[in-house]
Formats: structure tokens, C-alpha cells, sequence
């Protein structure tokens, strides 16, 4: 089955690079642009059809590699 | 109104980071994982209401600067 986890900064946390998007996006002559986050995205096939053994399988691999949990979320999505 | 984008590798490019962290899940005791990719996630706010005109200016910004469309896919996602 096909997985999608996508990891974001939590709320609190500064986001330089998205600051700097913000900026240049609005140099482009986008004004109407705010509060402009980047996070990271990882798509992987898995093994096996068991979903919730999978989004189980997921979940540990995002809090050993995929996030840093102490600053950032993430959300997993399983689609088969 | 909220749009989140997500910027992926076109399928024939080569992921290395992908590979890299297909690697270390492998590493960490995962073996039922295949063909890893990265890619990005923008999240931001837009001002206006219309969900049309929105998703032309996010089009806009994908091409000019949040995506490089020779070798990355992108989705736009917009809620209110």
C-alpha cells in the first residue's frame, strides 16, 4: 500500500525559509500572501494490507526518523 | 483562505534523499519499505474568498517560484 507523511513545524516555531518564500513571493507581486510555512513530505510504498498495523509501522518511523517531535508535527495518510 | 501545495519529484528523477532515508528506515529495523521520495509542503493564507481566483494565483506561484516544473509535480489544496 502507497503512504504519504507530511511534517510540519508546529505553530510556535520560527520558520526562516518560509519567511524568506513569503518575501520573495511578495517581490513577485503576490501581496495577498501571509503566514507562508514549509514542511516536508515523504511518499513510500509499504508491505503488506493490514492499515492499521501499517499507520502503527508509521507512526514509529516518524517519531525514530522521518519528525523531530519536539518541533514538529506530523500527519500520515494511507491509501492502497 | 488556507492552501497548502505539495511539491513532489516527477517519477523518472532520481531521488538520492529518498533513497537515503529508504536506507536508514531499512537500518532501523523496517524491511517492508520501498521506493521513498521526498518532497515539500507550503502552507499559507491567501487573502480574498474566491476559491477560482486562489487557486490561478497559486498556479502562478508554482511556476514561478514554489515548484520547478522540469522536474517536480505539484498539487494545490484550498480550504476556507
Amino acid at each position: 500500500m502507497k503512504a504519504r507523511v507530511i511534517v510540519t513545524l508546529k505553530s510556535g516555531v520560527l520558520d526562516p525559509q518560509g519567511q524568506a518564500i513569503e518575501g520573495s513571493l511578495k517581490g513577485l507581486g503576490f501581496p495577498g500572501v501571509a503566514n507562508v510555512r514549509q514542511g516536508k513530505v515523504f511518499d513510500l510504498n509499504l508491505e503488506g494490507t493490514d492499515e492499521s498495523e501499517a499507520r502503527s509501522r508509521l507512526t514509529s518511523m516518524c517519531d525514530k526518523l522521518l519528525a523531530n517531535t519536539v518541533i514538529e508535527n506530523y500527519t500520515i495518510e494511507i491509501s492502497n
